[in-house]
């Protein structure tokens, strides 16, 4: 059976998250809905990163088996088809090795968060941002964010019902930056890590925007850390501003691209 | 009265357009109904550019009159509270002479347009952008661009049903420029003019996403622009990609801001 890597946006707002879940929508099911138009008979994909609900994705990476030798481009058309009406669009597809696996060949996980400061409630980007009203103090929460990198035992910043066997990762990258968007002052983070604990983003994102306001400083980032406590944790922020924003692989699988022939 | 400008995003899917209609949703009925909560009688307000159906508004300009002698902040707050599910926000209010119009005070209104450059149908951006799926050369669009600059007579970019007095007017600026977005390749436009014909800008667009696809050149807009015949324009582009961005004034009037006092 050939293997198929495909590259997945989404927006996270219709769904219960990317996992198949009884008599909920969610992204899985809607990829292998899409899958059983084109080859009638059971699918299960498996995604990089299982995205809770409401969260989006720029790049989320699956894959699938096919019985067929798909042209990957004629795949990727063929499911954005049956994808229609749904958010869901498969941005790119390539064959792959038939041990290739998405979740377990990833080397790295990408998310990209927005917030959206201002007063006024946004027009065109509900649901797309987290809107803080109180204006936040981006170079406190740089310092902030600085103290959360490196290889630290979170369990402060993991939901209780994560399932890692090990609170203990590896933040590679925490990026926090202003910037002045179309609809305003926009605050934007760029995380990365071979692989994150439950709504270890959102838990980093809201406990930061605490830094931001000026509720907290770097030094309470730093003691909620060392604590390995859950109730340490600044509030969890909203999941609509996050998106999975790129896996890594040894080799990009993607690298050839699926264009038109 | 005291006479108060306004500062209005919105979404332009759900409405007929700005202009008040009957029995078809727009800006201008949203925002007078929110002002009917305030001080409950019939209001009637003016903005700068009436948009279309389907137009966006980064930063449309209205004006209103009070009987009440309103804090700007308070009265802008009270209308985003009305507005509610609608997506129209007041992003500024501030008190204006009684002599000052939306519309005939304005010296210059900016148009920015959104193309997205890509095959598989955006999940986020469904609605904000005009989705191409043909590789466009952004150098051919500047070039054809360039021909539409300075004072003309635009009757060839100008719809049928256009009221103004004379086709006549001066484009200022139309900067075509290729972006890497989070979403793939966009091409966006920034157009400023004194006042516009209707639909020209998306008369402009349409004819300069020939251009960029190669079916026509430079010189086929020089050619449609001296023909001054409707006919001789491109295909009128979709109107979900437009953004009336901003209106100038001899003075800002938001230069002070309503921020709480």
């Amino acid at each position: 059976m050939p293997r198929y890597a495909l590259k997945v946006e989404y927006h996270g707002a219709p769904f219960a998250g990317w996992q198949r879940q009884k008599e909920q929508p969610s992204v899985q099911a809607a990829i292998e809905t899409a899958l059983a138009r084109l080859e009638p008979r059971e699918h299960k994909i498996a995604a990089a990163g299982r995205t809770d609900a409401g969260v989006h994705a720029l790049a989320q990476v699956a894959h699938c088996d096919m019985d067929r030798d798909w042209d990957p481009f004629r795949l990727s058309e063929a499911l954005n088809y049956h994808l229609r009406p749904q958010p869901v669009a498969i941005l790119d597809c390539a064959r792959v090795a038939d041990d290739w696996h998405a979740r377990f060949s990833a080397l790295e996980r990408r998310y990209h968060f927005r917030i959206l400061q201002r007063r006024a409630p946004p027009a065109h980007l509900a649901g797309l941002v987290w809107q803080v009203k109180q204006r936040l103090d981006v170079a406190r929460m740089q310092e902030g964010a600085a103290r959360l990198l490196g290889r630290h035992d979170f369990t402060t910043f993991r939901s209780t019902i994560c399932q890692a066997d090990s609170p203990v990762k590896t933040l590679d990258r925490l990026d926090v930056t202003g910037t002045e968007g179309p609809w305003g002052p926009e605050i934007h983070f760029d995380v990365r890590a071979r692989s994150f604990l439950h709504n270890q983003v959102r838990s980093f994102v809201g406990t930061l925007e605490r830094v931001g306001a000026g509720a907290w400083d770097a030094d309470d980032v730093t003691a909620a850390l060392e604590a390995r406590d859950r109730a340490a944790c600044g509030p969890v922020c909203p999941p609509q501003g996050l998106y999975l924003a790129g896996v890594g692989y040894p080799e990009d699988p993607f690298a050839s691209g699926a264009e038109p022939a």
